[in-house]
């Protein structure tokens, strides 16, 4: 493996543009190709089967492009994947699951926290069953939001219906005396300030973005794969639907317009 | 082609069971096979090029099963791919967009209606250009309401953020004097009482599935291939995904319970 090939994210759309945004920061020498997903998005209301076959899929493609790190930006498929990955590629592979949780853990004073994600996420069990692995003591409430995803999409990040929705899904933590929530699902930190508001203001809001672009340094640096090269590097972007409907979205995920997106067929 | 044979119907999840209940009712000695390609859904916010795709995927597993009529249950599907069906195929197809102008047509005394639709569906321009061609004195306003799918499959149907999601895609609607309003997506008989409170009880809401089932009875009369057996024939569900999901809403939106669905990878 040569220090200068690329690191490669997947998503189910455009919410793990979130974590590609600080990989882009911290790790600016490197090459990065983002897959999105789009044309079976979302995958947060499908079957295990269905979302092993569609990770599957969109990890050959990547692992074709020679990608030397593997980021699973998408906990829905990192909850079913993430293992069965780790332990067949040749490459390292990082998953958004594990960075949520190490963030999470570093972040709850009381050990009373919430986990918030899409359907197939908190069914999974597994970001519960790994936080119980690693501290014991956490208490963790679990919450699928469903129609977040479809709102975030949409756009309607500010609509009252979605403020509605949001009270309708965390009603029930305002009597747990949690101190912070795990935004398990990349999509969420768009409606960060929602969240935020019916949660209270004292309650940390944890996302992994950040712990997956340091996770992924350190995995390079310890391999001495780190690029070498001192220039800003190009980014891929690949879409399996539309790229008009990818690079607006993108846009407003990463908050820089982008350049080329390419179509893919999987 | 043997009068045997069973009719197809397809669509990208469980709304077409709104078709398939009316053509239960009205050919009840005829077999019926029900495909639902709920690991893809939804259709409505892709591309015309991803729906084509899948589309196709489902006809050529209904072709195999050797159907003598296809229908299809889906606008979406139906908007883009239509034509290309009828040309094609060696059976005849019955789209419900046809069926659903049909009925339009019938029903509008002003000649002010609206259509509600997908994304998809609606920027496609299909359903308007074809009532355009059938009766061009009529005026139709098109509106697309991409949230009320995710709503309905959540069984969200009489939430409070849902009466607001509809009075926000239906508001500009209350000053165009219509008469009629086409629900033009198979799920939207699902929240119908919604649609009917935000537009005035005077509105006429317009379903393709009474008229679908008669189009497909005329149909086979034309050609001598109805069924000449006395008895109920059983029904097959085939589903892309999670066959207890599927189960599920199909008992929402039969009206009574299914009970062999049969898991298909297209």
């Amino acid at each position: 493996m040569t220090p200068d090939a690329p690191i490669g994210l997947f998503d189910s759309g455009v919410g793990g543009l979130t974590i590609m945004r600080s990989l882009m920061r911290q790790l600016p020498q490197e090459k990065l190709i983002y897959l999105g997903d789009t044309a079976r998005v979302p995958y947060g209301n499908k079957s295990p089967q269905a979302i092993i076959r569609y990770t599957l899929d969109c990890v050959n493609f990547l692992i074709k492009q020679r990608i030397k790190l593997l980021v699973v930006a998408c906990f829905t498929a990192s909850s079913h994947v993430l293992y069965l990955l780790q332990e067949t590629l040749p490459i390292p592979v990082i998953g958004v699951i594990q960075c949520g949780i190490e963030e999470l853990t570093r972040t709850t004073r009381s050990g009373r926290v919430a986990i918030l994600g899409t359907t197939s996420t908190i069914h999974s069990g597994i970001i519960q069953s790994l936080l119980q692995q690693r501290s014991p003591l956490i208490t963790a409430f679990s919450i699928a939001c469903p129609l977040f995803v479809p709102f975030i999409e949409e756009g309607l990040i500010e609509h009252p219906a979605l403020m509605l929705m949001a009270r309708h899904y965390l009603a029930s933590l305002k009597t747990e005396n949690i101190d912070s929530a795990l935004l398990a699902c990349t999509h969420y930190p768009m409606i960060r300030s929602i969240i935020q508001e019916v949660l209270g203001k004292d309650i940390a809001l944890v996302e992994p973005a950040m712990s997956c672009a340091r996770s992924a340094q350190h995995t390079l640096a310890q391999k001495g794969w780190l690029n070498q090269q001192n220039q800003k590097q190009d980014c891929l972007f690949y879409t399996t639907d539309d790229t008009e409907k990818f690079r607006a979205s993108a846009h407003q995920f990463l908050g820089f317009p982008i350049e080329t997106v390419r179509p893919i067929d999987l």
